[in-house]
């Protein structure tokens, strides 16, 4: 295989890490918003960790894409 | 393997990324719809972070698919 | 590998990812009518929503369509 047509599979490869990143961006939200309107009072107080617990799953699928692009690219 | 044969297959493997992004916003719609319907009252009070996990995730699935369009076009 | 033969595995990898996104849609509707069913009065309420959430995780999978489209046709 040529070097430049392994570059466009593990782009496409590392594309799927980035997929994969939201389905935990999903998790945090979706699990917060369950609990939060089954407490609303609460919700408040928990936010800090919500963007936590956000920020660092969607820091990991934007590496994925940072992957992708110097795959690409460099 | 060629580089435009590569680039298919690279594309399609980043698709797989844009599917799986969806898991992750169905989760944060589904989560939500699952308790606003059990606590109505309560739901527009968390609709901002509804929408802000939404984002978030959808912004990783579009990630995916633009690295499937440099794959191909660039 | 030709690019022919590249383009059919190309454009079923991204047909995986059009698949991915029925799951998510599917998790859309699936908590929605579970617990519409729990609550039915609230359930035109929260319609809205379920169709912001719907078509936003069948957009990534139309988006992957799009990619086995243009792997096979473009």
């Amino acid at each position: 295989m040529d070097l430049e047509a392994a570059k466009m599979i593990g782009a496409g490869l590392a594309a799927i890490g980035a997929g994969m990143a939201a389905l935990g961006v999903g998790n945090v939200f979706g699990s917060f918003l369950e609990s939060a309107l089954r407490n609303p009072g609460a919700a408040d107080g928990q936010q800090g960790r919500l963007f936590i617990g956000f920020a660092a799953a969607e820091l990991l699928g934007l590496l994925a894409f940072v992957v992708a692009m110097i795959i690409l690219f460099v």
